[in-house]
């Protein structure tokens, strides 16, 4: 898109702010007018802290859980129960559960889920890591809390399947996630009312 | 909105994100997450290309547009007719005219449109300048291309009062424009009809 006066500066700023989810190209060029028009309260605040969540935010070498410490302050903490782990696909999902409170245990990032169509296999995901820490003495449950789409029950039962060995019992959310509905969008009553119902693999 | 154990750092990022137009705070969360995603090819060129933007880019001086020259590219450019105006409410507006192909002079930004309601007053607007600009020899007409609001109608009136002294000819885009739209949301053809079909005030 021409964009005519405007520079080789700020069609690359529009090109970046076009690649954020919600933003397509002309919500981006109207983003970096709004920036252009609060260059000193939020263009350099903005850029600014890009860089410094950059360096700073690192994966959970446990979890997979996104944080400034490794491990994460859910691993570190000596409030969670030690006995549960839940199983997510995205860092996005986790915090979705911290804000529903419906969880105290630790978390498992996988990083996605089982896909034929994606071509995502078993190596390209979490699961490894998730197979050792099931088999410490004090894993007593695994909560999948994976989306309620095909991808995400072939994935759980995949994992249901691979985690059968370790003894652990193995649950999931209860069904009052909808059909085709993504963690993420869920309301935090919905969200925790799940949590409670949630049953056997 | 708590998200538990993501730390300032992202708290910070995610509440930048909030304030761009058409980013709530759960759209907000979802580009942070994403931006850490790909940390090298998004994230950290994002962050340099705001900072290289907020230093490079500026108003122009002369007509209010913005760019890395001042005066800025169609202000310096000598393939522009001489002998028109453009007054337009924002750089977006300008951009959309040129996507539009439909000018070949120079433009004018006001930087809004008077506005009771907002408390938007003559002075609050870059309209001396323009005035100045009109009272130059080479200036035969200036075309009054404002959204087709109450608020821009009300300016061009106001602008049209105010030029009548220079005697130029004042002119406004033809009532193709939809009652109530705004030109940044036009399609190209609409706006270069509503260019050629405009008429005087
Ligand atoms: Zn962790
Ligand atoms: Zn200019």
């Amino acid at each position: 898109m021409r964009t005519a006066s405007a520079g080789p500066e700020i069609e690359r700023l529009m090109a970046l702010l076009a690649k954020l989810p919600g933003l397509g190209p002309r919500s981006a060029r109207r983003a970096a007018l709004h920036l252009l028009g609060k260059r000193d309260s939020l263009m350099r605040p903005l850029a600014e802290a890009l860089g410094d969540a950059a360096d700073k935010i690192g994966a959970c070498s446990e979890c997979g859980n996104l944080d400034v410490t490794n491990p994460c302050a859910v691993c570190a903490s000596p409030g969670r129960q030690p006995a549960a782990l839940c199983v997510v696909e995205t860092v996005g999902d986790l915090w979705a559960l911290e804000r529903a409170g419906a969880f105290k245990g630790r978390y498992h990032v996988l990083g996605g889920v089982l896909s034929a169509l994606d071509g995502v296999r078993p190596d390209d995901l979490n699961i490894a890591k998730l197979i050792e820490r099931a088999a410490r003495d004090e894993i007593v449950e695994i909560v999948l809390a994976l989306n309620a789409t095909v991808d995400g029950q072939t994935t759980a039962h995949y994992l249901a399947d691979k985690l059968a060995p370790t003894g652990v019992s193995v649950t999931s959310l209860a069904r009052g996630v909808p059909v085709g509905g993504e963690l993420d969008y869920l309301d935090d009553g919905t969200l925790a009312a799940a949590f409670r119902s949630r049953a056997a693999v």
